[in-house]
């Protein structure tokens, strides 16, 4: 890498690519709408495939809709280095998040043609399907069939509030491709993507190395006590389903920081019923989600609130009921692949800081099927899922390099 | 009343009127769908009106479309004595909630007309249009503007979910009436309610003699945290205005208890935003609901709310705003009615117990026009505002009688 320790991408090349995908599904709010599958989907990838095409990239299509566009390298038996995220977005979702993952991987086949430089690994470009999973849930869905996580038939068979199934919409955009899915071997994956958090702005780095992906639970609380009127029911005849919701809503701040500074936990989801200012809540729903680096921490959290819940709920008299509605383990990316980044962001001279990442992404899975790590870069405010979400060009293109050097010195230059 | 006090109504007629009533406007679990300025609404005004005919009663009509059924009293100077309450229901509604103020109103009718007894007073029967407020807010309207709470330009005005007018309806079912809206003098009003509240059954107690009406305050809070990711955002970096919620929920609790036993708390209504599992919520917006029967006491927990909830929003960065969105003052009833309606029980031999009415009914607001007293009788488990609402054919009857020995010893039987 001496001879390539100066070699930059191209950020205003990466910019206009960025502005130019932004176009298909345009939001209400300067953002984007280009859910998964739709006719939006469609056309935003068949722009991609364009631009692979005119870099001489042969396009792999398997049958969730994983795209793959491959730069040859010069050894026919070295498995492909893959670097990509995910080109769908939220219903009113920004125009960076996953889309900088994808173009940020096509800057670099763009910067290794423009140089004509040569690697032994091929270079595999990757547009996973569904990464948000708005419309079909879950999310993370064919990077997880990919995985081996979920089967593809039961992907198929995940239906949007229309009753529209994955399958068929897959089909309907073209997109159903023949290779099956999951068989494609790597010797790495890599992922950029913009934090999704405050942190990196906050703390003023340019560049974030993922060393792990928080473990996730997510639990979902049923309290039933009694509808009853505010005004004719005296207090210690009521079953205020609000108000023991409130107190282990309490609990779950507790005890997230009783496991400071990695665990977090909230409650973002709540339905209270009947929803009436006059009648006291007979029952609320709502779904805590902890997550932590560490499986131990996650196990201890939820026995700590499913115990603390049930005698605030048995002091109340309330009905409880707890079901896991969602989770995953926390992940620890490889360390090969994750000094790749830090040796990057070094040699390049971009300030960064360790992170573990928050959220979910395909290369959560995918770390199963290979040695994967991941970019991250700020973003302003931390805000994402939202169509005001906002990266600078300099973010953009200092998480590009720091990828680029990532990826070829895995994919080893020819020199 | 010594030759009056062993006169009973006829419960099983007013029982078949009441099964007869809830023909009209049936809901979809046993209860009834009749509200206000529906045509089910002008067929119950119909069936009512047709009753009072039979029993030789003029029907008057309001411009508020309150109906007022007279039986001439034997003074021509004499001002009525008025007995009633509503016809309309919740969309969700029991048969008995106001239906049984005014069959029972009826009942007496019926009973003193068999008997032939004449009385120095005139009675009249009412039926307060629009009392439940779901239809077109706020509740007891046409109660609020007979008593000069609110003027008829606006309660016209007020609007439906579907941007139908209140006067536009009251017109279109036919009744709207001649009669200026609170013009008509009164000697007293009476209303009978089944109880909304579990406490005459949890006592064992046939009959509630209602002293006072609990005074409201709705206070609507609007929290503003940050909305961000559950699993990206460290918990130092957290606004989260669902966690404040929970704090203001349990200070809410706290203060009602420390005005034990009459003043009551809670919010029924809250609002999560964006309400999504993994993001924190951003905003919260909910209805604090404080009663009292002293309006010292609810001036001083929403100054005590008000203080601690800037404290709670304070140290967790959190916006607050406070909007007052409902509210009406403490009601002490007539002592002269009251006491009619306590002798009655008392010399009928029903177990009663004085009540402080939690909910707001029309007779809270005739009391600012009139000497009024309420009745009330146990309903099952406190249920009201709901098709399941019941009470047994012996608890309708013993209301209905205390109702009548409380009407026609302020009218005044002749012998």
């Amino acid at each position: 890498m001496n001879s390539a320790s100066n070699l930059r991408t191209n950020g205003e090349r990466l910019w206009q690519s960025l502005m130019e995908m932004a176009k298909i599904g345009p939001g209400i709010a300067g953002g984007n709408n280009r859910q998964t599958l739709t006719d939006e989907d469609g056309q935003g990838r068949a722009l991609f495939q364009k631009w692979c095409e005119a870099e001489g990239l042969a396009m792999g299509l398997d049958t969730m809709g994983n795209m793959f566009a491959r730069r040859e390298g010069t050894d026919p038996e070295a498995l492909p280095v893959m670097v990509g995220s995910h080109l769908d977005t939220q219903p009113t979702g920004g125009k960076y998040d996953g889309v900088l993952g994808v173009l940020g991987g096509l800057e670099i086949i763009r910067t290794l043609n423009e140089l004509n430089i040569k690697t032994k690994h091929p270079i595999v470009v990757v547009n996973w399907t569904n990464e948000e999973g708005t419309r079909f849930a879950p999310a993370m869905l064919a990077s997880g069939v990919f995985a081996g996580v979920h089967t593809q038939d039961w992907a198929y068979a995940q239906e949007d509030s229309q009753g529209k199934k994955f399958g068929d919409e897959l089909e309907r955009i073209g997109y159903k491709g023949d290779e099956p899915v999951g068989t494609r071997k790597m010797h790495a994956f890599f992922e950029l993507h913009i934090e999704q958090g405050p942190i990196l702005e906050a703390e003023g780095k340019d560049i974030g190395v993922v060393t792990h992906g928080q473990g996730l639970s997510w639990v979902q609380f049923t309290l039933t006590g009694k509808d009853s009127h505010t005004g004719s029911t005296p207090m210690p005849m009521r079953k205020n389903a609000g108000l023991g919701m409130a107190r282990i809503l309490e609990l779950v701040d507790e005890i997230a920081w009783s496991h400071a500074p990695n665990a977090v936990g909230a409650a973002g989801h709540i339905d209270v019923f009947p929803n009436s200012r006059n009648v006291i809540p007979g029952k609320v729903v709502f779904t805590v989600d902890f997550r932590s680096p560490d499986i131990a921490v996650i196990e201890d959290m939820e026995a700590k609130l499913a115990k603390g819940a049930k005698t605030i709920c048995d002091l109340m008299g309330l009905g409880l009921e707890m079901e896991k509605v969602g989770g995953f383990d926390p992940v620890e990316f490889d360390e090969t692949c994750v000094s790749a980044v830090r040796n990057a962001a070094e040699s390049l001279g971009y300030s960064h800081q360790n992170l573990i990442s928050g959220a979910g992404h395909d290369a959560c899975w995918v770390n199963r099927s290979a040695p994967t790590a991941m970019v991250m870069c700020p973003c302003v405010d931390g805000l994402s899922h939202n169509e005001a979400e906002e990266i600078s060009k300099e973010w953009a293109a200092a998480g590009t390099d720091v990828l680029f050097h990532a990826v070829v010195t895995t994919a080893e230059i020819v020199e």
